[in-house]
């Protein structure tokens, strides 16, 4: 089923919200045979609707869901430019005006005159129900197309979309598309597709799409058919496997508590150059109290003497961001701390204080334990609010290895 | 000028990522004298980008700017399909080549052949310098239409946008609206609401949007005349004063760095509930080191008695979660960082751990300076990064009024 979206509302065209739900819309057709194949925004304006009615009946789609200005107010204008567009003569729906008058007084308003444009019924299209809300929607069909109004407010939408819209896309979807996402992080999107190119070329019933981010690629699979889906998965995760940390929607974070939760392992934090943000994000997975015992942010030299115990002339000699540093920084967490892991993190965040030889970007990251001491080196060059997220997300991606030997 | 925005990448439409990209754009170009006609968004199909462009030539834009597939693997198509679009040959371009291998040697990584596709440029069209990633914007004319193609990664489409494509919207927008951006934390938004009513019924002239979110509701105020845009803001911000912290795009951590720096004063933190966060926030400022000394992330009892010298009788009495913890929290990271104040945040965060006497949500924040000494409690009601959030942005709020004071 090919699936055209249009959502109604200056509001998701001027900056002011995003548009969540055609997101949800997509996710949830997603579970059946059907593709969203592309979703337009418009302002409440009769011409710029009709322009893109048109250019979805001129796509041969299936099925349009529109969403948004069916309200009672001055720029709802989407049930008039719909009658107008299918030449439907609406008439006045007494019964459901004496409903809109009741709900009204219960909820302990008058019903505006504004109302009444909500109670009316088209001859030719017809109307879905809205359970929850006022506005009730419209449905038309045109050549095999199958036209959708719905409201805006995201809860009467889904609402209606789960009563009345789903079913209808149920009954017409002949298999299910199989979907996963496997989150990689560590290295780049290029050298991840050379290294699946040979797979991808054996199974091209699966669809293969790359999501970077500088923090990781999410690898995203899809398929119609189980056995090339559950193959292709199968032959992924040992090319993948140094780089994969997880499925869908999981976070580092999460995988790496998880694993000094069945370790029964503790961990402490030394931040300096991610001031606290390695922390923050392990106190995001709730139940991490039992593993995290906390960490100290030392920004300046003094702290990372006083509360780390790293030498004086350690950051005398080779400078408070060096390898050095880093590793004492991580002992010193350790200790402090009394975990069993300590890891610590100290470099040039930027946009000032780097030099030719220590430039913005450079960073240590430094693990220890009663098994393994080591310190780790890396070149970022993002800018300060990156530097410290992609530090975060390598310093999580060393414990997660660690606690994997 | 009227503009329409197209976001490519499968990912748009299968429910597994909202279109963040154009409601950023929406957002910066608002400023200038622009209306985002429309916005549609696309798989990474050859076919459906020549529709849509199509369809857009069809409403006699100014300006179309596209955002993705620009990458090295198979699903980026969209250079290609413009190439054709426009009849356009490309030819490669050995420099950019030869500077390409070079970011990523410094990365640490070979190059891949892949990225031979990003090093190439276009004939008829223009190149897009990208500063921060390797794939390269292009840039078409066609009658009167600017065309701009942008890669997908956000940060990357944020600095070209910057950079190259909003200082042509600005020289060529006329008339321009003046627009302001106050942002407020602290009151709800039907409160700011009823509060700024008899104003907004004064100036019908000028335009009013609230933007709410959990962190504080921003009021967006535009009008094309400067007299009574200016005296609208004159009058606005006794009103707003309490809750009122910046403008535009500032955040609360860089009121508070400014504030601390012209004071001359520096601060540590204590932090039981935000993990970390609040030191991540106000490192998030570059040339915060003068002015924060560093932090204590005591996520374990023994360790706000170890770090901060919070008395174990206090816990014991009173429980970890209560005035009297979070005040000793203040005062330990004053003394244990010698600095001139100390904040401290301990609660229940969630979802777990909360009781009928102290529920998820319960904060207490603690300031300490010579001057005073103070326990502010509060009672959030959100899941549990929310109530992080949310916490962080009401010590920072605190932090802020005290040092106003």
């Amino acid at each position: 089923m090919k699936i055209g979206i249009i959502t109604i509302g200056s509001e998701l065209l001027n900056g002011t919200r995003l548009d969540t739900n055609s997101k949800w819309i997509a996710e949830s057709v997603a579970l059946f045979d059907c593709e969203i194949v592309s979703k337009i925004s418009l302002h409440d304006n009769e011409q710029d609707i009709v322009d893109a009615l048109d250019y979805y009946f001129s796509l041969s789609l299936d099925m349009i869901l529109c969403t948004g200005g069916l309200g009672p107010t001055h720029d709802d204008i989407t049930a008039t430019t719909i009658y107008n567009y299918f030449d439907d003569t609406p008439v006045f729906d007494d019964k459901y005006w004496k409903i809109l008058k009741n709900e009204f007084k219960k909820r302990g308003f008058n019903i505006s005159e504004l109302n009444k444009s909500q109670a009316l019924k088209p001859t030719i299209g017809e109307i879905i129900p809205n359970k929850i809300g006022t506005a009730r929607g419209l449905n038309y069909k045109k050549n095999n197309t199958i036209i959708v109004f719905m409201p805006g407010v995201p809860r009467e939408m889904k609402s209606m979309m789960n009563d009345s819209i789903i079913p209808i896309i149920k009954s017409s979807s002949t298999n299910s598309t199989l979907n996963k996402i496997y989150r990689t992080t560590g290295i780049p999107e290029s050298h991840l597709y050379e290294s699946l190119l040979p797979l991808i070329n054996n199974y091209n019933q699966v669809k293969v799409a790359f999501l970077p981010s500088f923090m990781g690629v999410d690898i995203r699979i899809s398929s119609k058919e189980k056995s090339n889906f559950d193959n292709f998965n199968h032959e992924l995760l040992p090319i993948i496997e140094e780089y994969y940390y997880g499925e869908n929607n999981i976070e580092l974070e999460d995988v790496v508590v998880k694993l000094l939760h069945k370790h029964n392992l503790s961990i402490a934090t030394a931040e300096s150059c991610t001031g606290g943000l390695l922390g923050d994000r392990l106190t995001n997975v709730s139940g991490v109290s039992n593993n995290y015992k906390g960490g100290a942010i030392t920004y300046s030299n003094q702290m990372k003497i006083d509360m780390l115990g790293v030498n004086e002339s350690t950051i005398q000699k080779f400078g408070a961001v060096s390898e050095q540093t880093a590793e004492e920084m991580a002992i010193g967490a350790q200790k402090t701390f009394l975990s069993d892991i300590g890891i610590s993190t100290t470099g040039i965040a930027g946009p000032t204080g780097g030099s030719k030889e220590k430039p913005v970007g450079l960073v240590y990251i430094g693990l220890h334990s009663a098994k393994l001491t080591k310190v780790y080196k890396f070149n970022f060059k993002l800018d300060r609010k990156s530097n410290k997220m992609i530090t975060s997300q390598a310093a999580l991606s060393i414990i997660r290895k660690f606690l994997l030997k």
